[in-house]
């Protein structure tokens, strides 16, 4: 019997494009797999992402209005950024308007994007724009540089290291804060320039999915303290879900910082709190390759990555 | 009474976008309207494209398949790079998939981009990849360097120039020419390694409505000779325009050069033909900023610039 076709699953093929590529280190010494790539750039180390931003999954149009969906789409690229804590150098665009979009729905993409870029530094220099049959889809790519902070990996979670965050998890889908999130540019940089930082990812998936991207590249495992979470206001309001935790393990879209870092070095952290928003430790890297949340009463269960699915 | 909402017209839109940005020449020399974007990444010149393809418009998946949709949106940037005279970096790449998409269709799409990536030492370095409701929408963005060789810009063209081109035109959208052509990275760093090329672009759009770029660009106007303008067999087949003059004009999606340079160094690459391709000139720039079609009677008439529209 014939094999079925196979559908679509985007994890696995994700992981497929990585085993297919082939990447000179010298060259690419970050390839697929973490917020940005790394580039050599002659002797300057260049950093590139790109994220599309799609209706129906990443924001909904007829709901939040074309200015919010191009500030949105430039903040997400601009978190990628963060997460590597290096500093916008620009960007370049592309929108697919639907037919019959009007021209002044058209400048309220362009401005969301613009306003947001230029609040970072991050000037649009270049795009593609076309009209389509299909919905609106806006692709933002932002390239960067380390500019005297050495591009904080994924990859780099040492056993012992304090588990850290920036900010509050949970609910930020339904109350529409994911349409209006700061990317943690300054943050970033502002933690890596005073603390050696290990590892570092933005949290778009949700924390226990971005945790185990983190555990997964670096080679570790996690313990993770239920009762340290700092939860969202926003996460509060399911019945089934009375304390939040279920909500900002998993929701997604916080778009905070996800960090490890010496314990010791945790401790000034979060004594100092230099950051305008909150940073909380919530937990340890172990070297045991799972992912573990311990309850206020001491239980443990395995924490399985869940996180963010397509909602529309 | 209200002004009537206005329907979104891309050029115009493009236009607007322009007047919106405002960049430190110091940090981006080159800025929206050229190929490819021009950025200090510390004392490197990067240079930055982003193009869109989508389905209905640039292909149709029916008819093309997957894999030849992939290849035509990595061709397309590194043609944008090839206009530069520049060479490619790197590539991250954001793919849209429609909902049901196989996962044959979407590895196709990839190999598509990777393949030819790779034949221009292309790689690419990151990506995006969601399912979604709409159609499959494949962006492409190329970073790239000029690597010894000043950037060619369209605002260069000079009077008393001559205008070339690379290869032939018209008749690529019908037959299919427009998803296997041959990005000419190597042709324009051999032409601008060896000659003053005052101006370049890539015909995407169409040739006269390139040339239009050019000219508006350089602040000249050109004369055009119709009996040199090297016109591909594909445009000969229309009852209506038996010489395909029409269509090589107006077609587009040839992807061949397009260029200015001093006139005598024109003759002497006429002569030599280094390329692989044939090199034309094609007619003059000059100061009177208007196109002018030269017939074989020597009449003249206006070339208004007609180029590439929505065919889906």
């Amino acid at each position: 019997m014939a094999e079925e076709p196979k559908q679509m699953k985007e994890f696995e093929f994700i992981e497929w494009i990585r085993s297919q590529t082939k990447l000179d280190p010298a060259v690419v010494p970050v390839g697929p797999g973490d917020d940005t790539a790394v580039v050599m750039c002659g002797n300057e180390k260049l950093m590139v992402t790109i994220d599309q931003l799609l209706d129906g999954v990443h924001f909904k149009l007829e709901a939040c209005g074309a200015k919010a969906a191009g500030g949105k789409a430039m903040a997400r690229s601009l978190s990628d950024v963060a997460a590597m804590a290096a500093l916008p150098l620009g960007a370049v665009v592309s929108i697919a308007l639907p037919k019959g979009f009007l021209r002044e729905q058209a400048e309220d993409v362009h401005q969301g994007l613009r306003k947001v870029g230029e609040r970072f530094r991050c000037p649009i220099v270049g795009g593609d724009v076309g009209a389509w049959s299909g919905p609106l889809a806006i692709g933002v790519t932002i390239f960067a540089r380390p500019a005297g902070i050495k591009p904080v990996l994924r990859s780099g979670a040492k056993v012992g290291d304090a588990l850290c965050v920036t900010g509050s998890f949970g609910g930020a889908w339904k109350t529409q804060r994911h349409l209006k999130f700061v990317p943690r540019i300054h943050e970033a940089r502002i933690l890596a320039s005073r603390h050696e930082l290990h590892s570092m990812i933005d949290v778009s998936d949700g924390l226990s999915a971005d945790l185990a991207h983190i555990c997964q590249m670096s080679g570790v495992g996690a313990e993770v303290l239920a009762g340290s979470i700092p939860i969202h206001p926003d996460a509060k309001s399911d019945p089934a879900d009375p304390t939040g935790l279920t909500s900002a393990l998993g929701d997604g879209e916080d778009y905070e910082l996800l960090f490890t870092m010496p314990a010791a070095q945790a401790d000034e952290l979060l004594r100092d709190q230099p950051l305008t928003v909150r940073v909380s430790r919530i937990g340890t890297v172990v070297a045991e390759k799972t992912i573990t949340l311990v309850r206020a009463d001491g239980s443990k269960e395995p924490l399985t990555p869940h996180g963010w699915e397509h909602r529309a």
